[in-house]
């Protein structure tokens, strides 16, 4: 399923998303507002916000709090993002330069702070003190687990177990926060949340496996960064890590980790891992993923809303960016 | 009045807030606790949390509200300074290491945003939506502040006005969110909520004047960071101001600013400020605040607790770090 059909029935709403996050530009200092209107112009493909809107619609569909927590899932993610590029020293996103690259690390540090705020400012909207905590509670989770990820960084010895828990950490969290908090806030009952935010937990681990495959297998044009990019800040993903029990005694992935300044390890790992049953691998374990997603909806009214998310975790396997 | 006497009545609730801090140490990761440890360590003057819990002392003392709006006050202080320490690539501050002087730049950027979700999670234990919305909107108008500061840096033309307005936003609205949240968590009156916010507002800009003199005069053991760090980073305060405004045509504030690679401008910017009047016309300026301070408090029931802020406002300006 394409995202154009996933997204129908609230293709308005989420265009009222955007406008809502537009307003943040609105401000006193030109140099912020010039930095805020390049923020929000990065048009990403808005799945965390659709979640929470999709999740908000098996039961009363409240607008009035939906949206702005559709936004601030959207903000907060995007907040995330230009902390985690200036970390990485990252040129480039979605195919534009960024914050980083533009600014510097000082002014994406602080653009960051700024854009956690405002998000925090959005689910206050809400008036919900429960979507209000599991808000700071994700950020915690995220927070440490991009700490963990960089404490862990050219670490050869990880387990896949840790893996799933930094994706966890870092993709999954926010998922399940975007369904959860739409659940909640359309005052679904008890179980349909547990529903929608396991779904969200499985649909984000599937997303994040995919997208640690695209940084092997997707061109530059496709990714909007350069490929390789996980390798070359010392992130071992899933790929990465078969490639390791494959080749155990000697591999480029660990000439990489070993010998950070030679670059041509990068190439080699990329071509091996193209040209290997590893690919089928990994993305027969994110299918399994967004399968349990899946079946986590079962519960679910069977409507038009249970048929875009189905659709959505078909799309976030054979997505190619 | 020295501090011990304006904690008096709530001593023992600060140390409640200070095990409240240290709640946040129990985490998974080792190296995680290890720098919460180390951040909750630090001990500061708490100056911010004692402020929410003498606001929240003239109506209903609800401590179970208080605890954690207090708690959330500090922490955001406390991740603010982390960001900064950062941004400033400051190697010390209160006579320690600073965590990017530690562990650098990145886990500094996110060990600031892990403090500042359990900041938010604190404050959403208030259950309360005005506080938890007055929470990031503070967050906001400091994070600009912070941006307005960095775009300013090394900029001679800076006006008072504007030198008023970066204090307001990086400082003052701080101490704002700790008195009015006080208020507010306390059942206050409107009218008493205004007149702490003012309060807060008057007594911030004041202690900002001060910190910004004591960079000049205090000695490097008092600071707990070498002297003259506002020059060294390139940051225009009231002393440098106005002694531009005494010698216009040349002196070692412009020099400073126009050649970033001489340090010996900061030593006689240093010297010419400590041995002429500038001193004196900077305290008069924190003194006026600290009085507009005090008579934002005479609406309000005249007891120790108001007793308690007065004196807090002449130990603001009184202190020597």
């Amino acid at each position: 399923m394409e995202l154009d059909g996933v997204y129908q029935s609230i293709q308005e709403d989420l265009a009222r998303v955007k406008e809502y996050l537009r307003s943040i530009v609105r401000v006193d200092f030109p140099w912020l507002s010039q930095q805020l209107d390049y923020v929000v112009g990065g048009g990403g493909k808005g799945i965390r916000p659709a979640l929470t809107l999709l999740s908000g619609k098996f039961y009363q569909y409240n607008l009035e709090h939906l949206l702005p927590m559709a936004a601030s899932v959207e903000l907060m993610h995007t907040a995330t993002l230009i902390h985690d590029d200036a970390i990485d020293k990252s040129a480039s996103r979605r195919g534009r330069a960024t914050i980083y690259n533009l600014w510097g690390t000082e002014p994406a540090v602080l653009l960051g702070d700024y854009l956690f705020a405002k998000a925090g400012e959005f689910v206050a909207e809400t008036k919900c003190p429960r979507v209000i905590k599991l808000f700071s509670q994700t950020l915690a989770t995220i927070s440490s687990g991009e700490l963990n990820q960089f404490f862990s960084a050219y670490n050869l010895k990880q387990t896949r177990e840790q893996y799933f828990k930094k994706i966890s950490g870092k993709t999954a969290s926010l998922f399940c926060l975007a369904t959860e908090s739409g659940a909640v806030l359309s005052g679904a009952p008890e179980k349909s949340v547990k529903m929608l935010r396991d779904y969200g937990y499985h649909l984000g681990i599937a997303f994040q496996i995919v997208d640690d495959i695209l940084d092997f297998i997707g061109t530059e044009e496709e990714l909007g960064k350069p490929v390789g990019s996980d390798l070359a800040q010392g992130t071992l993903t899933l790929p990465a890590m078969l490639l390791m029990e494959r080749y155990p005694e000697d591999n480029p992935v660990k000439q990489r980790f070993e010998n950070k300044e030679d670059h041509d390890n990068i190439q080699q790992a990329i071509e091996l891992i193209r040209n290997s049953p590893i690919v089928d691998e990994c993305y027969a374990v994110a299918s399994e993923y967004s399968a349990r997603a899946c079946q986590n909806l079962k519960g679910l009214p069977e409507n038009s809303i249970r048929e875009a998310l189905l659709g959505l975790a078909e799309y976030v396997v054979a997505r190619k960016k």
